[in-house]
């Protein structure tokens, strides 16, 4: 399975020879993309897209980057950049053994130490053999909190991160994890513009990741590992329920046995759940990533899901609901925002705060004195 | 069980012999407090604040009323009456059978059929024989969209709402859920403010309703009965893992059998779960509200609860950052909904919500879109 991938990668929109994505240089231009025209006012995002779409790496990290970016004056090329990715996103083909008519997304959660990257590396691999292009993103909670990152660490994905046909990100460094989210759901955008028709998003069990991640993918797949007997005691709210799919990594030596005894737990446990699609019951698969073993049924229970979704039109279907969640919830974090940092705010809520908490005065009117400031101080504003 | 209850009642704050709740009519006055006074500028609200205090369930129920009303022109009086009933939280004392050293606030969730009416109709009368005054309330989504009522109906629990030591306030039945649960929350402390030291929320197991119970209440119960074995499958997603203690009802003649198993599988299932709460493990108890069985093993199970977090400090912390919690959602929902009716906002809204859903526009650059025209509206006015 480490053999070198075929090339039957991708030549999507490939019209022009590769573009050394010096952007910024180029003059105000229209990007041709097969028998439309787009026209852009913005040289850099016309620049970087040209580059991302004839294959240019340098052009698609520059554009997540730009995406990512909170500087305000990137913010207009940004925007311009995302919607040149959108208008392209329907006029592309991809020529894979697997005959999928769209990009696939899919999410992946898991503790540390279940092997997420040891998964990722393997499952990876096969998908480039199989003639996909695979993204690799992280949504990192950690990151957003200090600054650090436990996911998207390049080094983890050795082979993985140095092919030709696959790209992995390291997770963005700075703000809120909302932000950070934003952040993958666009690059999710920049990625299949540029020809990635497989994108894994990774995260970590994490306060509200997973909900955010199963927000912006078509499949929420959550790796384990067999531990003492009892790995389910204690496990995150939540997180199976999001979940499609699980797989048991490490099913193979000492750990064959115990690995099928949390299968059968996993399975049990999923009895006590609502199913999130009607569509689908989730599987419980046994795999092991350091005996490459089990990859093939992951992807055989993954493309049944894939057609099963698809050709009901949920496909589709969940995406569109899913960029109306993520509209209100941008509409709501960037409220909230800016209320918080609001001056007049900022000057008495923590006060008020306090005094709700002590019971000096009702959550509700903490609430509209709140507002009561925030609105008006928009008003006194030029 | 039924025998008349003790007349222990509560004998709180009642400096004045009954007012008649005649607040519109009163002067501009002070309201004595024991020892405090609190100064008032509002007639009415004074007015109901002493009818209230001094036993009159006609001041109650128009205080809720009150603190429920949506008419601007209600809003500082509701206000000033929510302030009054803070103040006066701290000079109280509970003369009962269990010592209590502040009220309780009980949430109970259960499906329709479970028998919550027949429960919470055992459950108070034994309460009010102990000594307890007993307010129930309810949390309706049923009522937050249609306008009708499944829960709170004083029908349902026909000795309760008519014993003197109880007070049954049906579902309000206007707007939001949020509204809904937001009056609910207010109307606790209008009800302890009244001498009810015990305060049961209702609710029903759909949408949001129980989170923000939850968020409302010091120990949250779940009510099930036992069904044809399978009846953990396709339970709501987390109503669970809120639940400090899971009541079996119904566990008599022919159910018996089945209420045990039942019992079982509820202790397996809430194995798979993160305790809510470090100090207290869920517990599983049979019972029989139609036998009056097993009512006194609820409540201690409950006192046992009361007492664990009192000690601690935990249900005053809990209450704090509930309060919290609620200023928060107050603020975000008011904030949404103002821009929901910002008519420039209101004008595009469901053009762009298409154009997002269908790809047509990224999540991001609508939310940029929105918040901008709410901001320059809110700039433009007077």
């Amino acid at each position: 399975m480490l053999r070198q991938a075929s090339s039957a990668a991708l030549s999507l929109l490939a019209t022009r020879p590769s573009v050394a994505c010096s952007a910024v240089l180029l003059p105000r231009s229209s990007a041709v993309l097969g028998a439309r025209t787009i026209t852009a006012a913005s040289p850099r995002a016309s620049g970087l897209f040209e580059g991302l779409v004839s294959g240019s790496r340098n052009c698609l990290a520059k554009a997540i980057t730009l995406v990512e970016s909170t500087r305000y004056d990137d913010k207009d090329d940004a925007s311009e950049l995302l919607s040149m990715v959108l208008r392209s996103s329907s006029i592309r083909q991809y020529k894979t053994q697997d005959n999928f008519k769209s990009t696939f997304r899919i999410g992946l959660s898991g503790a540390p130490g279940v092997g997420k990257s040891s998964f990722i590396e393997q499952f990876g691999l096969f998908l480039i053999e199989r003639g996909h292009k695979v993204a690799v993103l992280a949504v990192d909670p950690s990151s957003a909190r200090t600054g650090g990152s436990i996911l998207g660490d390049k080094t983890r994905m050795e082979f993985l991160s140095r092919h030709d046909d696959a790209f992995v990100r390291p997770s963005p460094s700075s703000c809120t994890l909302g932000g950070v989210a934003r952040n993958t759901n666009e690059a999710i955008l920049i990625c299949e513009a540029a020809g990635y028709d497989i994108i894994l998003v990774e995260t970590v069990g994490v306060g509200q990741s997973e909900t955010m991640v199963a927000d912006m993918v078509d499949i929420f797949t959550l790796l384990v590992a067999p531990g003492g007997g009892d790995e389910l005691q204690g496990m995150k709210r939540g997180i199976m329920e999001l979940s499609d799919l699980v797989l048991v990594n490490k099913a193979d030596g000492v750990l064959a046995v115990p690995a099928r005894m949390a299968q059968m737990e996993y399975i049990s446990a999923l009895k006590f759940m609502q199913p999130v699609n009607a569509l689908w019951r989730p599987e419980v698969l046994l795999m092991s990533a350091a005996e490459k073993k089990g990859i093939d049924e992951v992807w055989n229970s993954m493309k049944l899901y894939y057609k099963t979704m698809y050709d009901s039109k949920s496909l589709f279907q969940r995406r569109a609901e899913q960029n109306k969640t993520w509209m209100w919830r941008q509409i709501t974090e960037e409220l909230l925002w800016r209320l918080r940092h609001d001056p007049k705010v900022k000057a008495s809520l923590l006060q008020l705060e306090e005094s709700v908490k002590n019971g000096r005065i009702t959550p509700g009117s903490a609430a509209e004195q709140v507002l009561h400031q925030f609105i008006a101080d928009q008003q006194v504003r030029p």
